[in-house]
């Protein structure tokens, strides 16, 4: 089947990837349409020391279904999970599968991706997709669902003044998500292109000077520089929450005595929840297509890749 | 008046100093007890920049109110929060004093300390002291409730198994403190007499290769140590909890990916709420006299500060 290959670095199209085989409890999945995250970008940059078809956005039609699959499933056309968990360690035990301590993550680490023609999931980590979600829309359910992982962590917090720091792929997501909450939401915004996409919604957009220093009730740093994560430290108010989105490449230096002075939190965010993006999408509550800026045919790899280093690019799809 | 007096990292004993009349809401302390802190010592090395008096748990005497002060406090035995409030702020208009952004902080910060002979104090910062506790129990309630702090701040969350890392001064409180919650308490300790201290109790201690990656609900970080944080962010389970308590002189290295793939938290934390260490020690439920090691006349500051620095030395009085 065609796939697009990482190895030592180097990413390319392969016609010849042998096509995977559902066992028990699997499904066999034609993909639709992926995405390409940031994450992707970082593989390819050396992270995770990952060899293999990366890709873990995605939507897909069930073709075909391994032993104890309800079979309802073949011909939907669905969402997974990144997270493929064991469903038998301590965190699945206690429902919290994005910790699964054996998981495999899609396109990630011990699991092949969604840049190819066929992927095998567990079909418990499976979402039907109600008809009126596009493929367009669904392709960016996985992103959508990570930035709804902040809602989830803080919804039990007392919260008004929040700044997300970084407007790119991601933040843009998560600009619309924290949209939909009672907030005075600041987006610090680094691109013409990116303050475009938010003046449409319309969400109003700060520079890095606006931003008074222990202000904000929560920061959400999505913008994975270390400028970024320096600046959540500053506009976090005494007692407030710093969220970090991004996976950060290097280590960075940080005063923990301003931490423990000022109360701060830092909460590291990862995974969210599926079906909270799905119910977004389904009520038409979050507008996900503007970020979509090029459609390319799998083959066409490294083109797509190519378009993704022009500055500010928003999401570019991949059609296998 | 008697004080111990720190210009340029140099810290002395002298007699000449001001004592302090008591303005409005204020009262006029007669110190009885203090006790030296970590903070002290970093004080001494730079830390804050302080000039002045340091000192700022003690225990005290009320001998004089200025107006608008209720004159019952005259003649009550006291202590007093280390955070001197504004009363006026958007914190304290909501409760949380310990941010109060016009506060002056006792002995560190704008305010005279209390290793002196008088002490002027707001006095809506004042606890009464019941007559069974003693002055060298009550002298240890401000450290003793900067541990409360952490029960304050963790109770709402679902955690079994608590490492604490440090069992200097302030982890021998902490250690005290959380060994009256439900949960399956770890030390980890450096000296023999800080085992010797925790055995008494009786609390378990564990040396660093019994601690296994990922398998604490809950790191306190009271060592004040790079390899105590390092350690911390290895323990720590995903979705946990790591609180820090110590101040750090130096920045630090941080892994931030780590804190995201993980769903990691690092949480500051600092002073506490006094009506629970006064309450724990009321009711007897901790035990914190043994954690004294000596008590030098104020005039002797240097050689209790020499004392200080003899390996795992813990408290040390001085009597003005």
């Amino acid at each position: 089947m065609n796939v697009a290959y990482l190895e030592d670095g180097s990413l390319g199209f392969r016609d010849d990837y042998p096509k995977p085989h559902p066992g028990s409890g699997e499904v066999l999945l034609q993909i639709r349409l992926a995405s390409i995250c940031g994450t992707d970008i970082a593989l390819v940059n050396g992270y995770a020391a990952f060899t293999g078809v990366p890709g873990h956005e995605f939507v897909a039609q069930v073709i075909g279904a391994g032993q104890q699959v309800d079979e309802t499933w073949l011909g939907q056309r669905v969402v997974a999970e990144i997270n493929q968990w064991c469903g038998k360690c301590e965190f699945c035990l206690d429902s919290i599968y994005s910790h699964c301590t054996q998981r495999q993550v899609i396109g990630i680490r011990d699991h092949q991706g969604a840049f190819a023609q066929y992927l095998v999931v567990k079909a418990n980590t499976l979402h039907r997709l109600p008809d009126h979600i596009t493929d367009q829309q669904a392709v960016l359910i996985e992103p959508l669902a990570a930035a709804f992982r902040i809602v989830e962590q803080i919804k039990h917090l007392s919260y008004h003044r929040v700044l997300l720091i970084g407007a790119g792929r991601l933040g843009q997501l998560i600009a619309r998500v924290m949209a939909l909450q009672s907030v005075e939401l600041f987006v610090l915004t680094r691109h013409q292109k990116q303050r475009r996409l938010l003046q449409e919604l319309p969400l109003s957009c700060v520079d890095e000077a606006q931003v008074q220093t222990r202000s904000m009730d929560i920061v959400i740093e999505a913008s994975g520089q270390a400028s970024g994560f320096e600046l959540a430290l500053k506009a976090i108010r005494p007692s407030g929450v710093c969220v970090l989105k991004s996976t950060y490449a290097h280590g960075q230096q940080i005063n923990l005595a301003e931490l423990v002075i000022h109360e701060i939190q830092i909460w590291g965010s990862r995974c969210g929840p599926f079906s909270a993006a799905i119910s977004a999408l389904n009520h038409g509550e979050v507008a996900v297509e503007s970020l979509i800026e090029a459609i390319y045919p799998l083959s066409d790899i490294n083109a797509a890749f190519e378009k993704l280093r022009e500055p500010a690019c928003m999401k570019v799809l991949l059609c296998p």
